[in-house]
């Protein structure tokens, strides 16, 4: 496989998933995920421990597809929005269809009257399906680097 | 043309965009663009509602240039420097000598005096002449998530 | 050399940098570096003043082997880890088995109790050894927007 070609895959991939949360496209976030999946969004003391709950779990699109339903009919907090940016992406290896690549994150949280504010930062650690030509994520754990977060952290990061 | 060399350059012309400004080479800003071309900053629910009257708009380098040069005249307001991060460049389409690339950004302010805050946040939605060797801009929509921007937005975003 | 190789790795590099800071792996940072080399921390103003004397400045790997021992024994600042992110990078010249590459980068702080803050922002102005196989800072000059920095300031930018 060519790895130029799966560098833009892994990019592009990273680049979507972050599109598609900012841009409030929530119902195709899921499709970025193989099926079944792992996604855990946990904070970096817990996840360095050893645990593995987190403060989001998803293991299928199903699962995720949920979340992204109660977001909608819920509708129980504040409108806003997140805006990614996205460090250097290393990828640590690719065989057997699978690469490991991590990116780290910075977000920021953009509340309905226009207040912006840093939301959260940590790491994307994720392996990845790159055996077909769409790319999915097969895991992705959000390592957060603050155990401050909202406990009703609504989106996903 | 080249898949990979128009990753490259449209890269290149989003960097040395950003380094332009967050240099104070603002001069030099101008000709990023062709000419004519469009230069909007709006903010997501005018964008969204289908306004197409911004905060800053320039229809040609001429427009651009006189920007700059009321920046350098006026010095009304406190000096400052931006700091751009751009996240994944996802290139949507190249056909037909123009490529069609989004991209997201946080910009911090930094004031005169030090003191630094996470200033505005976004997306470039833009149109890019690749027909030729060096890459100009055709379109560049800047689209901020908030409405809570200065008025007096001075420097271009 | 391949151009695209060249990228690549001048990329690598700089993620790697990034990573092993903010993952709290200092002792593997001065690996990255050429051996004498540069490292300086230097505020605009007194870089754009010709001054050659920063906040932090190592001309050895064993220098910056120094303070990152430093840092493990005195621990007398809260800890508090870092979190990087990377704009674009531009390749200014390859010539000769060096590298100049410019990137920009705005960093938020971590504390101990989770209070995540917009730390700092700036520039890394770097000339990397691309001659082996194994790239390694020449230079890296750290130039930061604001002066407004902890003059405490313990890890390394």
């Amino acid at each position: 496989m060519d790895d130029q070609a799966v560098r833009l895959g892994i990019e592009a991939l990273i680049g979507e998933y972050a599109e598609r949360i900012d841009e409030d496209r929530l119902e195709e976030w899921p499709a970025l995920f193989a099926d079944p999946c792992k996604y855990l969004v946990i904070c970096r003391s817990n996840y360095e421990a050893g645990m593995r709950q987190g403060v989001m779990y998803a293991a299928t699109r199903g699962m995720l597809l949920d979340r992204v339903f109660s977001i909608r009919r819920a509708n129980l907090f504040e409108p806003h929005r997140y805006r990614h940016v996205i460090g250097p992406i290393r990828i640590k290896s690719a065989e057997g269809g699978v690469a490991v690549a991590h990116s780290h994150f910075i977000v920021a949280r953009i509340m309905h009257d226009g207040a912006t504010s840093l939301f959260a930062t940590g790491r994307y650690l994720d392996r990845i399906d790159i055996s077909a030509e769409d790319y999915r994520f097969v895991d992705r754990i959000v390592v957060l680097d603050s155990e401050k977060i909202d406990t009703l952290l609504a989106i996903p990061l």
